[in-house]
């Protein structure tokens, strides 16, 4: 196997992330939708989810690699990451699989960055929404319409799924070198590398929360 | 809207057992699966019970029918189904994939056989299994051979799985006289057919008993 234990360990990352997330989302639509029209929207998400583990599944077994062996080491982080977000409601439901989803996909656009174009365009397809979050974004601005002080609540959440993500991301980080030089490599200028990412990964997350009218 | 209330109905139900089939595989897979292997194979499953409930759903709005009101008279039964039989291992859970799905396939199968061609044909997809709950007897049979003595444990389960499907059927059947009267028209020699019918039910079950050495 000629790829870097950093790719093995990006693609295993991101490929019980889209499990996990895929199981947490339908978990969510079956237990919080108000409808079974919401209930079916939030699991349409979850299933793209899925098709996106089977991609980064195959791709790891083309490069030689066990996939059970590449997810292994990120079960922990990622439940754990799981665990203390788990939504108290549907429109907590709705903020984690817009925002929550989205600075998780942003740190591994990150990392990917660096990878061979190959690997690089598979990421971007796993990575891409395709608008298919919309539906969240709608869902939770009608409701601030509806309920204008809910906003505060949905944002305290919103900067606890930040927190949380920042902390199982450190976890990772220092259990997992190799990976943490995918997002700042050796002979990047570090401060000043790590500073630009989070001013991109600030800027989006920003984006979202405006979008979400937080 | 030219479809009976029976056909509305049997779409209906069809539709919901395929949304909580999906959720609840997706969770018996999270929280049982043996190895990170497992858990895709049963989320597999649960993705594709997904696929037919959109089937479905889109079948529902375009004979002009409200999915979500097609589907509402059916939650009770079902999430009852689901919580009577919750498995409480990986190999109750693959029984049941492999089983409980199988009796209900068949009896939805028996209600589409009066349907209109074109409908027949949209449920004859949506209930192929085509091998895919293969894997569930593959794996049951392996821990029979490594356990013989878990025969008997999960045999009595086979048979508390069918008998919830049969209390679940009825109350179903008195709830709603046309989707009823799909699996045994009224111009029918009831008893003659109901029996032939049982007969049927009775011979797939046994199959699928002996395929997993049960």
């Amino acid at each position: 196997m000629k790829e870097s234990p950093g790719v093995v360990d990006l693609l295993g990352v991101l490929a019980y992330a889209e499990l996990s997330a895929f199981a947490r989302m339908t978990e969510d639509a079956a237990s919080l939708a108000p409808s079974l029209t919401d209930r079916a929207a939030l699991s349409e998400l979850a299933v793209a989810e899925y098709a996106h583990f089977r991609l980064l599944r195959d791709q790891l077994a083309e490069l030689g690699a066990d996939p059970e062996e590449a997810m292994s080491p990120f079960v922990a982080a990622l439940d754990g990451w799981h665990a203390q977000t788990a939504p108290g409601d549907w429109l907590e439901a709705l903020v984690k699989a817009y925002v929550g989803e989205g600075i998780a996909l942003d740190f591994y656009r990150e990392a990917a960055r660096r990878l061979d174009p190959p690997l690089a365009k598979l990421v971007d397809v796993v990575l891409a929404d395709e608008g298919r979050s919309q539906f969240a974004v709608e869902r939770v601005r009608a409701a601030l319409e509806a309920d204008p002080v809910a906003a505060g609540r949905l944002a305290l959440w919103a900067r606890r799924l930040v927190g949380e993500a920042l902390s199982q991301g450190q976890r990772v980080a220092a259990a997992r070198p190799e990976l943490a030089r995918m997002l700042v490599p050796d002979d990047a200028d570090d401060q000043a590398e790590i500073s630009r990412m989070f001013a991109r990964l600030t800027e989006e997350h920003g984006k979202r929360m405006t979008a979400l009218g937080l």
